[in-house]
């Protein structure tokens, strides 16, 4: 497997600092805001996993559960989607853009897309070379400035023409599209005759800030795709990718099963996700993990040192550090990473507690205190 | 996702005939041969998959869990192999061959191999565009005769030159490849300068059928890259992909993440493995199949009308069988297919039991019976 | 460059047998039937590509010659066709397919397809993994019922769709497809959602032996694409792609640009062209070809010993030859391929002459006398 | 064919402006300053095609010609190089960076390098999926420091490990490398692993201009693989690709072929290039392009209102003009590019002669006089 040194900011072995918290400290403890991954799966998801495991079911999606949950997805958008599941979000986005494009037209992200920086050339490879052409993120979003000034930044043969453009919602830096920007976008998309596609890796964090309707910043807004986070959410592995137009995902059963992405045992890639879909399950524990990021947001505020990179919208804290207290930080066992949005990053999650946010918080000041 | 039709054998919407079992069947209980993977996950990797829940780990295969694994096949495998885990057969058959050719050259198999026929183009999709070089298989096997014709078939630029060999153990057709024969082929394809490729989507079935150690059957017999089942064995995700050649997986940690097959929570998919391999319980499981698929054969074998095509040395049963009766047997619920190995095919899994086993029997009797 | 053994049959080095005509023979006069590319470009071609060399041009086939080309190109086949210039016949036909398939669906080939013999893998390079579906040529033609065969074959999502069919014209064994043979296949195809590609690398000889319109055994008969082949026409380099389906061909501009099949000083691929076009030039010598095919098959099925494999209908004879005999032909110099068509192959051009056909008739009758 | 509409700068349909020589201006006389590859082929290189045309040749590169013309460049370069001809410089690039990359693996190059602006993702696409890892040009040109950026921008396994560099001599922007700058940026290079690429369609340009051995700019000072120019030369088609590291180029034959880059009748492309080395005939023809752009040059320099970009040191000029003067320079008919380097860029080729030079310097202090 990748070994250690392969990550960017290298994870501390052992687990230092002392708990504040009472009791021990759950296990990997001072992982937790490194990212929303971290974290195990919900109870939910859980037992609906153990649930689904009942005598034999057909393989390869053609199982009850399975078509349920498409069905039960189809109702939360209110649209009549095509409905896929894949294993993770790096496939979820490559093989839907693949979808919209030929392997010699372009996709339109900004600079920070997941995509862009952290997909290793997924997207270039499941398109067989379409190229990205980035736009400055302003607040981590794209703007129709942006999207316009790419598409028409050429338009001969030497150049791919733009297909595509993808938003990502909740985004990189922790911001949400508002939905009449999401809608402002696609207007520019569509009026070029291209497709609109949204990572939706953080999706529900954004659904659970805005108290919208999941359809209203996807195909109300005008998104032609969505790929909607399943892990980050609290499941084990799997993404759902719904094709509002469904146009775009008619031979996509295919592209999916070539491209490795077809589960034999796909009930347990889906039932997990039922249980989230359930009275709103998936809304309630994205709406913790926002909450736990503003909590931990009010308090790194205060603290006199720190400064806030962005407003926090979802379920990501963006801080500028002095290179001291992170190091201190660092050396006090907690993992975070430095390269993403330009400061230091801190995920919550859905397993994240308000005493492990405290936790951080109160090391976060006695870091910048050390001077 | 993919619409019951898009199956070349419809499964049964409903689970028609009566059991013959005591107590209510099973959920699904006709679909329980049609493949070993309508079988859901073992209790041991249950069990440890909830066990891997506790608190927070490192993502994308950083976790101690992972790490342990990893080491844990290398005990079992007696060789320091690379390791890595991908989610399906597909990806890890693809991956691995595309680390092993470049998109110019060819792969050998026989014309029944799964990559060529039940993968929908993945391994040509992966590489780039490796042809697959096709041989008639003797008893579901390669033959170092069709092997050595494949590579001396052409030796000029218009053609593809044979960079690799992949065998599948325990093959499609329910046989096994003795060390013997696997020796051979390597020895062939060595001198050639290309490596083997296994299979080993049913590797637990062939080790448990031939009493011998994982090692005899890979790398001692040279084999260089093998793809390790686990779903068939009883995980509800994930393969082992084990590269004996180091050199080879070099930079697969990449190639994995580019093709959408690193997991972020990697522990859920990695930490069933272990209990698998604790006290031999893969091979427990896959010697339960094995007899099962005895049991059947035997049974099968003694009626007037069915033939067995090939003599079961694993967990699977291929039976010649009149249309009528395949007519019959379909209408009495039973689901497995006829377009795999020329006959109808029964599946065996951990879950069989000898109550279903006996059961088939029954009905495939009173099918040929009815005349 | 390729190195010399890199090519199936060795051509020899050195030119040997005296030659029966007066005078010196022509550079590499023993190679001439090795393949209708050893000849050079006729007076035709190279005249207009000399002057084609007057001043400056528009490059990228934004110059008034290639304009007009591509119109004559439209009025020669009575078809609104979009029309494209590649280098070669590998070029135009992988990226014509990559056109028309995805990379998880299928093109439906006979066994004998150059594309699936004699392009190294390039249409699944191309087209990023599509499979080629092979079915066993009669007289080197796909037959209707082999075609129904290959895309009924398979219904389920572990098989690639076929997509295409395509049919070479005329055939890699010599024979031509009648018009109411591609109508035939092409009505299959189209019936199936499938498109029709020609690979019409030997078109010429196919319309000059028929006698027919060019749209008659193209787009009259169903076909939507045809690689129209010019180098073995008479042309240094360069084969045309004609999209009767405009939509098909709507983005080919870019995909040949990125496939690197765009020429920078296009004017010196087009020009040639319009001299081939012009008084039917391209069927005069193609017709020559033809002519001097059948010369050398009736001397040859004069000969005890030799069998002709099939009725040659355009410019390729195939020769059933004992072992010996074609030793002491290539003794004497001549040079041919044995490994296509499954006898000796012995390939006539604008440039064979007819004192040339009756030198090797009279070489073969001497190497089969030999006994 | 691409439509005119498909060209960044539409190119004027007629030619305005009077002439300022005598006698009447060459066909597309004011299209010779849009590109130097709106020239036509050099009459050395015309002669050769023609001569080449005599008899009958081995095809795909197994004629004598081909043979002597690689043997004749490995003594202009004075290295045992593994020599290719492919058709255009998109493919010379993209087929030399794939068998430098994996599509995992990136490529570092300046953000003005033409893989990465002007061949519309043809390097992704041949390497399915390497990426571009850009770096801000200075002058056109890589810089060790933005190299050694790009390298160390990341080191985890979801970004694309930077396996090539390729720097552009001479650059996109007119400017040239000196020795030591490229033997700067390859110790870099090759100090992480990397191998070092040259694109080198203007690179007779560079050796001219400082009357350098070919070898000291390419493998003496650490260039591994050098794709070769031929069209911007004088030729008809055809570009040369020299792997200095021989191992590097060793399958290259098969990924030619596979690429749809292997001539049939190899002898018409690379025969001109004989004609080319032949007494240095390719840099006088270069010297004479180059000495043209300085005449340009230093006319528009002393121009009130023109700014020169960068100090042209090779064969094209890049100046500042007005808008307005920009547009009566083309209402003049005046062909030129405004998208590329930031300027309006004037190429001059070996046809251009110092009357047209003269004719163009005059117009553009005439536009700019017009205020």
């Amino acid at each position: 497997m990748p070994r250690r040194p392969a990550t960017a900011d290298p994870l501390p072995a052992a687990l230092a600092a002392p708990a504040l918290v009472s009791g021990a400290p759950p296990a990997g403890y001072h992982l937790q805001f490194a990212s929303d991954n971290t974290a195990g799966v919900c109870p939910e998801a859980l037992a609906a996993f153990a649930q689904a495991n009942t005598g034999f079911a057909a393989s390869y999606g053609n199982d009850d559960a399975t078509h349920t949950v498409c069905d039960r997805l189809r109702e939360v958008f209110e649209a009549d989607a095509e409905v896929f599941f894949v294993f993770n979000g790096t496939a979820a986005n490559s093989t839907a853009l693949a979808a919209l494009c030929q392997s010699y037209q372009a996709v339109v992200c900004s600079d920070t897309a997941h995509v862009h920086t952290d997909e290793c050339g997924a997207p270039e490879f499941f398109s067989g070379g379409s190229k990205l052409l980035t736009v400055p993120a302003r607040q981590g979003k794209l703007t129709t400035a942006g999207l316009t000034e790419a598409i028409e930044r050429r338009s001969d043969i030497h150049y791919p023409r733009a297909r595509a453009v993808t938003l990502t919602q909740s985004t990189e830096q922790g911001t949400l599209y508002q939905r009449g920007e999401i809608s402002g976008l696609a207007r520019v998309a569509h009026a070029h005759g291209m497709k609109v596609h949204m990572d939706g890796a953080r999706f529900a964090n954004a659904v659970a800030s805005l108290g919208c309707a999941p359809a209203d910043i996807t195909w109300r807004a005008g998104v032609d795709v969505l790929c909607l986070g399943g892990t980050k959410m609290g499941l084990p592995v799997g993404e759902a990718i719904l094709f509002f137009d469904r146009q775009l995902g008619a031979d996509f059963a295919y592209r999916a099963k070539q491209a490795g992405q077809l589960a034999s045992k796909m009930r347990f890639v889906s039932s997990p996700w039922l249980a989230m879909l359930e009275g709103g399950t998936w809304l309630r524990h994205a709406g913790h993990a926002n909450a736990m990021a503003h909590r931990l947001a009010e308090k790194v505020a205060a603290l006199p040192g720190a400064e806030l990179l962005l407003p926090p919208e979802a379920n990501g804290v963006f801080v500028s550090l002095p290179e001291a207290a992170i190091a201190r930080l660092r050396a006090a066992g907690w993992a975070f990473y430095t390269f993403i949005g330009g400061g230091a990053r801190f995920m919550c999650s859905w397993a994240t507690t308000p005493e492990a946010v405290d936790h951080l918080a109160h090391d976060i000041g006695a870091a910048l205190a050390a001077g």
